[in-house]
């Protein structure tokens, strides 16, 4: 990802845009025959920054600055280099051009991860664990669902990358102020087919960027359903829970001062990188309200959040990819926490056989919340024990029924099927 | 839009669900025949707010407060509404049904908005104006051509509005822990079913918060398309440019100081009111990442931003359409500023002239700017007769070109052919 | 709070300061003798909201709509009123009266606050518990400590209100582009001395935003710690923490479909808040750069985030305070937590003992580590017992120094010390 | 600037602190007699980046691996180094000293800053330009007015950074969960001595982050204020205003298509550095709750708006000063603008002078507005020519009156002493 930001990868696409102005406007018959040939002398040119630099501390324009470098290999020819153009067709293009770039890279990450979670998931489709709302006991699921969830999360996303990257896959070659006045717009046609991109339909020297702002809106929710995932295992991991792990390699240290910690600093880490992305979104936003046909208060924004944001999500997707793969999930705590329980999560299950019963649902619901409430202040209670030796229930449901709705298949008898819901059928 | 955030309508949506929840539940045997007859006793009620809140208050839950008040009017049946659901079912199936109404009335707006700039934008196909980049005079172009760049960023806000619409268009009734353990899943396809929604893949108690914040990003973009359009009038409302003007109406005041002022307040609004919008996207970013199976912290978040973001940009969207068809445009103050910029606009068609004769491009670009900075300089200069009078330059180029070049149909002959592009063939 | 910010209470202290004027006029010889007099037969009005809405729907314009309906209460004397003022000077002044209010009742708040947490910190100064980083265990410390820390925290808070209050104490009558032109300075230096506010030195019809955007900001950061402590009690308040929980009332009910639940649903919603009163920041920094003298963009933002983010911090501090004062702690199980850190806790006494003794860093480390990473894996082996048996270890240390840095006395011996720096010597 | 953020830097004061630290604890005697001897042996180290990074590829944490690196140096006393520390004692204090590095050359700046807005205020002080609110022409002012209302708002940041300053001059050394089981609390109150800082009243292991949320909303403040400075320029700066322009260069070139050009792009890249400043402020908020006494998820978030934000903001300051400082300044536009608003900008004398001669101020303000507006509309007409003919007008005020209220210095009689409110007395 650094590669798609680099220095001499810019030029390497902003000569290649000029070339390919060039050959359209030589097909065309706009520059003598024989132009591209010249220019393309200067194909392949090892780029010397600092010169360009240099230049460019004259002229305070970075490219016009590149042409005059490049001239020095073009030749005579080099006057029909960048006709017709203004910098922001260039510019524009070229930094779509980069983006695309950095989203197939994105995409590609999202696959892996997409693979990871799928792998673990059915790995747990049946490991069984309490499900927590607000952070207390609810009522069991397992862990693949936990998985399963991440990746309907992540494929979602996968598509809305898709479609943001088909949003910034524009180009334009429109002239001063979008008019074509010096260009044909053949030109524009021919270059963007070979860049793949389509035409931007209408620019005004510059291709607008509610476009871009789409596209780092999209970046920033990705990274906030990785802080989402991140979150989750910080939340196993933690002593009282340690239902997973991050993997701790040989050789690693937790803390400088207290040798016994093994902490989960990758996914904290990833926690900070989504604060990093989504931190884009607002000045992506405000850079889509410029002065008439242009401004460049976007210019400096996106020199760093292009490159910034791209790279810490990329980078933050496979730190995340790498964590699910060798996470270590621990399937005993899971059965000790839900033993910790004391039996609660059956309580719903419960009001609702009384429903069924006759009893109207705020006398059940009083009558259970009691004995749950007795038993979750205390040290030893069990919640079916209570139940069994309540008068008031026992008068509705007997001792089999009861039986019959605090097994653990009762939960998890649609796993399957949301699996076929997320995973498709197999 | 107000209407559709109301308290009440909240209320006639959770009994729309419940009750739909029990028609199905009585379809696939789970509730006695009978039991939705009974529960429809209790449509049409006029909710008593005050009421639900006392017993709120007690306790502590909305939904079982408002289960509570129901059940006077539907009686013994009562016990079998909410069966099997949690009320996150309830709560956020209904948020996505509001925000499903409020997108359709934004939709409706954009619809609106869209007409307005394209009604405007044929009206002023061939207005000509000059054209501004960094502020500074460009080159000519059309003040239809603004227009018509507007009209293309609404519509891909159009198409985004409907993407996100579809993003948020599901219900979950999946119950605690989105395990469907006390709830068949028919239940919840039928119910989205009447609720024009599809069934959420995978909930887990809650629908996925990234469905909303990409909900919300959208909204932002819109507002900072609006926010463009508005600073774009603002400029041309500007005393020295005077190129268009908000509609003034009769017994009007601009400043209770100065009589003789007419601002642009109500696109100064505009900007304020995106401000507004764009101001949600983080804390729906934030609400992504809740707690394990859910946690409720987006609940306050989203009490506040669902309305108050739908409403802001529905009012926005209704003033910008305003704004627009009532727009006083002013031809001759565009005719007179073009006149102001001393026909430096011509600088690139020269260029391009003397590199087209076999000048280089820096050779070309030193004679031209050398020119255009005395004519910049100066308050009574003119570029084409100054260019005339330049030796180096009639070595060159003859006067008749130098006409040719200097007519303002070489700016504007590729304006039909961007309509095209923007409005369609005709 | 709410009472602030009601339009009524506006036109009060609008009257207000045009009142004032009129009598700082009158002192000064500006307007003749009695005019004052004639002015203040409009105070005590009752604002007839609906009546003033309707003369501005014809005026578009607030203030001019407000002064026209007072006329009716003055009679001739009326056109007195606002001499040499612009709306801005109302509007302005007015608005940081407000926000002077606001944080009046802000500060209160903050107050029992820190009164709440300092008792309830005494009161468990010494009630051990493990501290954690990571989310991991790591050493002792007591809950008192959490709660000095959070004292500490929001009494820099409290302070950094006072500043932030100071900066928007401010108020101008400086007229149209603020020159005074037609406004002598003194009427100014008098009103803002009847409301407590300084004059502004500076004005360019508007006070400047920067102001605005520091007590904005000062707002997210208190909110922001409000979260931080919030956060804290939704972690103890875990199942399997469960060493502090919010009150539970009777007839409370946690969930509508688990009778058994208890949730700590006012932290969350208190994490919520923050998210809301967070977002306020952004447009407050984007409100700064209005356009020349001034612009009406801030306007609406400021119609929203003045009374929304107040009223939310407000509430936000009551509910804090009362969650903090009822807060149910739990030593006993603050104890069963620290016991199953099977004692890993004293790693860090043992590796500088080790270094004491002449072991170097790197092998004392290694040493440690590997011993408590087989306690940390293993269910009950106890971390104090396989040292003890390790024979490296033993080679260094004998078993009475084991038992002496083992004490938990060894991690509370300056909680005094700390109490002190926090609460002030006793 | 960046060298305050080199990776040799940073571990120069990682170094300088844990030197200290042993330093302090030979002063106390907790370790041998001549260990900082031993230590200081590591002093003036040019530290192999490379190596350091190895290591931490094995201990996967960044001071374990500097310490072991130190330890060559240092022999056998490393044992003593970083004893009783634990890591964020290093790296928050460092974090720390960092900032307050990066403070000191930041009021550098803004002390440059505000001589060169001063002496470009004196030197406009009564170089008269019309005033605009809403973009339209207002009333009379100065350019120096403009500039010192820049200095006003300027020194308020210079005045909230020495206050950020001081909120993060704090430093820590308080062990593992911030108890000082292992370290002395002397030990922290030595070394910060030594650093120019404070100890932390309390700290968690960690230095709260309410203190840096406070520091970076100082500096989104700051960067705003320049931006609305800025966007002044760029207004001024326009083709139809040029009032004022950015200094253009020999040989600097606007366009790469257009050589005439001469665009304000240094004022509208200071305008995309603020949105760059701006968007480090949520992260810094979302920094302040981490989980229990420490988590590591504001450390990457850090590592980058440590660096990223003060060099954009060192960058913004140094080149906002340039710009002022080189700033071309039209006067004979500015009269040129002022006599194109036609004489509109006495409406509000000629209204008050009515009111005073007893007419209503609703009748007073329909008969001036009714001429401002034809004026308006119009292309010649001026306004105190139009009001010297209306009937109504002439019955009340005379020609004589009429000239005295429409001289220039009836705007600017307050220049002086608006100078001596921001710049004080001379």
């Amino acid at each position: 990802m650094t590669k798609v930001w680099s220095q001499k990868e810019k030029y390497r696409i902003w000569f290649e845009i000029e070339a390919y102005a060039c050959e359209a406007m030589e097909e065309i018959g706009l520059v003598p025959k024989g132009t591209t040939n010249n220019v393309l002398k200067a194909s392949g040119v090892d780029y010397d920054v600092a010169e360009i630099d240099d230049i460019e501390k004259v002229t305070k324009h970075d490219v016009i600055a590149f042409l005059t470098y490049l001239s020095k290999f073009i030749g005579e020819s080099s006057r029909f280099v960048h006709q017709g153009l203004t910098s922001s067709d260039v510019l524009d293009t070229c930094f779509n051009v980069q983006l695309l770039n950095a989203s197939n890279l994105l995409e590609k990450g999202l696959d892996d991860l997409l693979f990871a979670l799928k792998e673990r998931a059915f790995e747990h489709k049946d490991t069984v664990c309490i499900g927590r709302s607000h952070g207390i006991f609810a009522e069991p699921t397992t862990f693949g669902l936990k998985l399963a969830q991440a990746y309907a999360e992540m494929e979602r996303n996968l598509q809305r990358l898709q479609r943001a990257k088909a949003e910034i896959s524009t180009g334009a070659l429109s002239g001063a102020v979008g008019t074509f006045a010096n260009i044909d717009p053949k030109v524009e046609s021919i270059v963007c087919k070979k860049l793949n991109l389509n035409p931007e339909t209408i620019s005004t020297q510059i291709i607008p960027r509610d476009r871009h702002a789409m596209f780092f809106s999209v970046l920033a929710i990705i990274a906030s359903s990785i802080e989402r995932i991140a979150t989750e295992i910080r939340h196993l991991s933690r002593s009282e829970v340690l239902e997973a792990e991050e993997s701790f390699s040989e050789g690693q240290k937790g803390s400088s001062a207290m040798p016994h910690k093994r902490n989960p600093v990758l996914t904290e880490n990833l926690t900070g990188l989504a604060r990093l992305v989504r931190m884009a979104v607002i000045p992506a936003l405000e850079n889509i309200s410029l002065w008439h046909e242009r401004d460049i208060s976007h210019s400096s924004v996106e020199r760093n959040i292009g490159p910034d944001t791209t790279i810490t999500l990329d980078f933050a997707i496979t730190r995340l990819t790498k964590v699910i793969k060798e996470l270590r999930v621990y399937p005993e705590n899971m059965k000790r926490n839900m033993i910790q329980s004391k039996g609660l999560y059956n309580s719903q299950q419960l009001l609702l056989l009384l429903t069924q019963k006759g009893v109207s649902r705020e006398n059940a619901y009083s009558a259970v919340q009691k004995i749950a409430m007795q038993v979750w202040e205390s040290k030893d209670l069990d919640f079916i024990k209570e139940v069994q030796e309540d008068d008031f229930i026992k008068s509705y449901i007997d001792e089999n029924e009861l039986l019959e709705i605090s097994k653990l298949e009762y939960h998890t008898k649609f796993v399957d099927a949301l699996f076929n819901r997320v995973f498709g059928q197999k």
